[in-house]
């Protein structure tokens, strides 16, 4: 926030309409969910509030054609803007399909008949739209923290948090002596049938916060239970959770049942080299 | 990108300069360091080259002013435009003094002497900052990708390979099932002294690769030197090390000399409350 109000003095004059653009737009997408009251964005551009109420109206105009979100305006003394990114459902749906068709590239089955997702979880694009599109489906939801579980849904976690404008917290299947005291819980991982520790400082959440929880995969569940029973140490409340990709899982029930996941792998066929892929619930779930 | 062309009928009308500057703005942020020819911007606008020639000049104009890098134009059959995020040296420095004064809380202190760093590894604004920090610094390298070693790197790694355009790769401390054979080396961590493995999945790391190291933390610089042993068995070229902390380790030496720090620790005084930090080594070799 503050780096924006340093480079003023290099304008000078009162900024045209289309350098206000440039910079609102920037200001947005860099800050996305962040209540600015107007008078802010008149110094900032060194114009009036009705000019930059015209400005607005242009971008907010532009952000809603393509699909990726609008401008909230509120009135009175207090008012201003905020943006809400929100992919429309054709362009989610549209990122779902590509994913999909990523995953069944044949190649990705590995001993054992794991999928390797490495290089799609490792492509800063990729998580960053997935991250785009679960901000959407918790868009309306009241959330103050991403919470998830090292290593692999951490860029995802992070990912969601900069579209929700909210930190991230991470637990860790063991302790570090660099964060104080903490929670652990232990927790039957579901895929490996075997008893795991995990551990979040208790600096970390604050009594009673309103959680998203954020994965890469999910099984029939183990890791997320681990999750939702540690945060309850916490008095959290869990208001979402959010899957990349779920597996169906033959052998046991689910002990998750309320979740998104964009992606369903629903058959890996180790012999015959073909994986199938559906989308997962955020299509019946957000798309409608 | 594929996302954007997706749109374009709702505008039906050629679009205005207003809007073309939104949407624009908007693909550069979300698309750094991508090629793009010119043609594309005119399909996407319904527009005439020489009308998106002038808006490239306008929103290069404005990111040059805010600091925030420029549009890299080329000429010929295959030109076109990439927008190269590179913070002012004003900014860069703002950043640093801000973290400095973050870090020095002596709230922060843990038992042990170490620094409670969390929270502010946990927000996505700081993480994106501290990313744009280092992509900057080393935005004129040739690098193909980032690595750096679970856990608290991660976000940091991301931020840099977002404002890079690269893709990044996560050194795990115990191999996983799930990403198929991997090369692995014991190293010596230099704050515990205890031997440790670092495992990297074979397909992760094409041989040869340019690579960027990044880490939140070094003190001795044993888990660095891991990481450049464990590169050296695909035959990475490491072409930069950034780590947002350094420390002074006064029992050993350091093993790793060419680094670039955002901050560096120079004295924690627990019985005083006292902590002292530094601007890192970054201000003297990027900023002059």
């Amino acid at each position: 926030m503050v780096y924006y109000l340093l480079n003023i003095r290099f304008w000078g004059v009162v900024m045209k309409r289309s350098n206000r653009l440039v910079i609102l737009t920037d200001f947005f997408l860099e800050y996305p969910r962040k209540h600015i009251q107007l008078p802010y964005f008149v110094s900032l551009c060194e114009t009036t509030k009705s000019s930059i109420s015209e400005d607005l109206d242009i971008i907010n105009d532009v952000f809603q054609k393509q699909g990726m979100g609008y401008l909230q305006r509120t009135t009175g003394a207090s008012g201003g803007v905020k943006y809400i990114p929100e992919y429309s459902h054709k362009k989610s749906m549209q990122f779902i399909d590509e994913l999909k068709n990523k995953l069944e590239d044949p190649a990705r089955i590995l001993p054992g008949g794991y999928l390797y997702m490495s290089d799609l979880l490792g492509d800063p694009t990729i998580v960053r739209e997935i991250g785009r599109v679960f901000a959407s489906a918790f868009s309306k939801m009241d959330i103050d923290v991403i919470v998830t579980v090292a290593t692999k849904g951490i860029p995802l976690a992070y990912a969601v948090a900069s579209f929700l404008n909210v930190p991230v917290v991470i637990a860790r299947r063991d302790p570090k002596v660099t964060e104080g005291s903490s929670v652990s819980i232990n927790y039957v991982s579901g895929s490996s049938r075997k008893i795991q520790t995990m551990v979040l400082p208790k600096r970390s959440l604050e009594e009673g916060a309103n959680v998203c929880i954020i994965d890469d995969f999910m099984k029939a569940g183990g890791t997320i239970t681990g999750m939702v029973n540690l945060l309850a140490e916490f008095d959290a409340h869990v208001q979402a959770i959010g899957v990349l990709v779920e597996a169906d899982d033959e052998e046991e029930e689910r002990v998750v049942n309320s979740y998104t996941s964009l992606v369903k792998i629903t058959n890996v066929d180790i012999r015959h080299h073909n994986i199938e892929i559906q989308a997962g619930n955020y299509v019946e779930n957000h798309i409608n």
